[in-house]
């Protein structure tokens, strides 16, 4: 008999959006990271497991999905650690930019705009060690045959120290590499965190040279409510003027459930002319949403 | 852990189809309406749920499948009502024409052909009311963002008095409206359903004008045996001379089990040259079929 | 409430391969055969079962998947037999060459490339009848009419004669037609088998004539551990000269459970310059993989 877990999350907003220097606004239905999935691990014995993940994304507004390009792996733990093989995603993001998206998974139109993904997710190979006193290792590599000419690879470090969870991420494909140094701070309702990320993509003549980025989450929880407040930034990249932008995100969560909430937010993106973030390249852009989210 | 109903039916057929003024006939399997799904409600106490649907349909004689265009949603319940939104059929269609459509869930070859449904699914709103002494009303509805530059919305009003099922529904999009009034009548072994269309499209200038409509049926059940007629009938359109027809199809089930039956059916579309139904409009065509379905 | 077995198999493989006259080697993630299915039965009372499988292949290296191509049928068995209709392998593939791969369920680049699969596995209807004495014949029909202009069909015998396992099993379509003679034999650790098949597709003027082709397969199991051996090989075509070839592969698996293992091969195809099977036609190639096979 199979032991498998069907879990996901549907998450509808209505939406109103406010581009300058267009004319007028648009106002209406948005999936945000909607998904199905299916999971399951097998007790090997010997303190062995294997596991195996399959995740589609959905547009809960049409129904609209293709294959399992969400997550696929398949992957084997035990005292050594975890070997996986597939498709997911980065874990320099994983434990960087994801750890501190507080208010909606890092979704939909609050999603953070700014922070540098240099790699793909597909056809990778990876490796994470066990706890080592706290700090945890986590590598991705991507074959060369699999992706042009050139090995993705990424890297994690975690470690967490009480209260304080540090994390670093470091990605590198086609000679664009990102790092990126996190940190997330609990204190009775409070959570705070940020991090600061250096991209750099300057061997590449069709880019834009280097850049520092950096981004601060807060979050205030009292009883069934959530307080979010986030404010990411991006300097002008090294080759590209005037290319710098702001990303701002203010949220309330009312959960109704551990699995279910009502919420709300204001994002906006100010880009300077030059700059490269959003659906609306170098102009200034607003969203007010209101929805629900509801895992299963 | 996941409360998630997996659910769906497969309903395969061998046809026999001839289409007056084609040469020969054609003889095949056909799949009608088959489809998976994925649903589960949570009670988040103080009366109120939350609930999803993810649903897609399949092709049973070949696999195709796309995405779960079929029927997805995210709903919240309570003493209020619902309100749902994403991908859903119209409700002035589920309370009418697929309410009296007795004999195979309006799938398939012996579907509906004459019934106007001016709305489309995706990107909706909508809103349930609690039974109103018997009376529900529900409204949908799309913003013009979503749909092109025009808002699409529907309506349904139902109400149960006895044995007497009374729905009433109206739907617009585009200038395009239609209005529908439908009855359904159970006595002992005989269920006896009907409805009344009209359709005006006469605002637009690429479309026919107005038209009423009328749908008859009947089902006799004696033990595991359920015997079905229908006929719809389709006035000309007020611009489209000649644009009549009549459509009709006689029926028997064998249920095996609440799940599962195996059916024939002779089902036919009398057009006149002008109309515009079916797949081969303005041609007569008739088709038998035998077939299982089985529900999971 | 539903009776639904959610199942499937992620496969995933690291692969080095290597073509001969070719500029250098490809070394990468591959997904074999991997996906997911839905199945259930129904209890229909009096010796009666419905039953439905969906299966959707899914590329475990990148998510991607379309429908349920794989296999997609509805199926009422009793006393009488099986009726099934859909979409699935063929029958006179399933009992030959399918039958005796046993080392990796025939996918993937150690999957038999020289086997003659004539007919198409959608919009089939099909008989099995029950055992006869440990004979068991099934047959597979396509209306032509869902089938270009020609029905594809298909036929197996099977029987059981203690530790000795024929299978038999005839293909048409479209004047290409395909006998295969199949045996498998087990006694203590080893597993011995091997088909015969005579392919002929000389009718059809654009084809390449008829041609013998034979494989062996022998497995050792000794606690966890299963070693395999298999060859196949393929004479020349009649219209078609220097086109044999040879298909061999040396498989090591080990079980970590009845559901996971790991496991390694070592595949070739020797093809003459004529040869018309696998990537690449007409030249040698062959693959070193390792990889996990999840059953879940």
């Amino acid at each position: 008999q199979s032991s498998v877990t069907l879990y996901g999350r549907v998450n509808t907003t209505v939406e109103y959006e406010d581009v300058d220097g267009t004319s007028g606004s648009t106002t209406g239905l948005k999936s945000s990271g909607s998904f199905i999935g299916f999971k399951g691990t097998e007790d090997l014995g010997n303190g062995l497991t294997a596991s195996f993940v399959l995740e589609r994304e959905v547009d809960a507004t049409t129904g609209a999905s293709t294959g399992f390009e969400r997550e696929t792996h398949v992957a084997l733990s035990g005292g050594f650690g975890t070997v996986k093989l597939g498709n997911y995603n980065s874990t320099a993001y994983t434990y960087t930019a994801d750890w501190i998206s507080l208010h909606n998974h890092d979704v939909g139109s609050s999603a953070d705009k700014l922070f540098a993904y240099p790699v793909t997710n597909t056809s990778k190979i990876g490796y994470r060690t066990p706890s080592l006193g706290g700090l945890v290792l986590e590598v991705g590599y991507g074959f060369e045959d699999n992706h042009g000419n050139d090995s993705p690879y990424d890297l994690s470090a975690t470690y967490q120290a009480g209260a304080l969870d540090l994390g670093f991420g470091f990605a590198k494909w086609n000679d664009w590499e990102a790092y990126t140094l996190r940190a997330l701070y609990t204190t009775g309702p409070f959570t705070l965190g940020g991090y600061v990320q250096y991209d750099d993509d300057s061997e590449i003549s069709t880019r834009y040279g280097d850049r520092f980025s950096a981004r601060l989450a807060g979050a205030y929880t009292v009883g069934n409510s959530e307080f979010h407040l986030n404010v990411g930034w991006a300097d002008d990249y090294e080759n590209l003027s005037d290319s710098a932008a702001v990303q701002y995100t203010l949220a309330y969560n009312y959960n109704l459930s551990k699995r279910t909430k009502l919420y709300g937010f204001y994002t906006g993106l100010e880009s300077d002319n030059g700059a490269v973030y959003g659906n609306n390249p170098g102009k200034d852009s607003s969203t007010i949403a209101v929805g629900i989210r509801h895992l299963f």
